[in-house]
């Protein structure tokens, strides 16, 4: 993303955590949000949807947390371990659960579920790394 | 909320746990998320922001989850009880700390936080109901 | 909603246009919102979702619609009519797409869809009265 | 953003409008929806953000236009132009007047909001080049 960078390093509170792990993880959720959106999307566009029932609603869900994580961690002002530590555990848990099915489906030749499937490991990865420096 | 009720009872996969419960709680998220939303803003107006800015940050974080949380629950297809109960978990965390952090400002006189904070309770324990249905 | 109208009366800034109409605005938003992500899902596990795409889109499309212009009516600090206005013509049309959908298929027996179409004629009706209201 | 394109060029329903376009279009509304939101919390950190309401609340409203047309932009299943039409006019409207505040910002040397501004004015620009494709 070409500004969020650059909002980290001007915001007056400074990075609430280490900032190269916190600008990862920002870019890694608002990428995933819109891979998932569009995911959801290719999906319905298949011949046939009712196989990718659980895929698709995968992806809605795995969005709404992803852009849920994504503008949180965006806010360095008071920031609170606990609030941060509870939606990183939900956002790595949707990513896993729609990563893993996407996997399935890139097995059998669906190329929007395994690039989806990139962005949910990147953002699980991504988030695991900062709940390890904010501890348990 | 006028419509959910109706939604959920013409679902063709029926409601993924107990409906009662389950109503309850897509209705608290929502109420919660507009009343987050409004009281970022009613803090924003008051003469002194720079006292409140602890309490508008976890209202928006708190909106953000509130507002995922009622979009998963109000998705009955190919229902994940691992992404229901962490979103839930980082809701009821959310609305707690949303609360508590109102609930201060409420006993200073603030009516807008002491509204926020009982639509924060509501869905705290609506989200905790549904986690002691659906299991650790 | 349980806490809206109690928001509203408690904000510094006051109604930023009539109390009334914004009220109904800010609750068919949120309904609206909700029902269309319900009847996304009920799509989704109808026998046949392939012949409710364009249903099914138009229902996210207009989730994220009134869930944006839900939030920006709940705000009343700095009213901006010109944000204001646009927003609600997009909820407005989004509205009337997607209720003009669902319309067809309740016509063929989906109860979910004529429950949509509901809260969307609502919530379309509720966007153009605040229209009539802050001029064109 | 990592994967939008590669998530474009594997939809079945192939690029609702020209793909170049779009892809800066996805792209600009994740990226000012970050920024947005990266400053309203950098506003709010600063030493008096009483002088910062208006800026703080547009950006707000930013970051939710900009987040719902990013994602409608993300589906090409079922394109709908008037729907897509509406929400590119409040996108570019809701990015003009947070961008013209943020630019009164920036020149009194707040650099968070000089950096918004910059992708507000992107964003307002990829959803007018999008507008003169699809017509008005």
């Amino acid at each position: 993303m070409s500004h969020a960078r650059q909002m980290l390093e001007t915001n007056p509170s400074g990075a609430a955590v280490d900032s190269a792990a916190l600008m990862e993880c920002i870019e890694a959720c608002f990428d995933c949000a819109q891979a998932c959106t569009a995911c959801a999307d290719a999906c319905l566009a298949e011949d046939d949807p009712k196989s990718l029932v659980r895929c698709i609603r995968l992806n809605l869900d795995c969005t709404d947390i992803c852009e849920a994580t994504g503008k949180i961690l965006s806010r360095q002002a008071a920031f609170e371990p606990q609030m941060v530590r509870d939606a990183l555990r939900a956002c790595a848990q949707a990513c896993r659960l729609c990563g893993d099915e996407c996997q399935n489906h890139a097995q059998h030749g669906m190329e929007h579920c395994r690039i989806c499937a990139e962005a949910c490991r990147r953002c699980e990865s991504a988030c695991n790394n900062i709940l390890s420096v904010i501890g348990p």
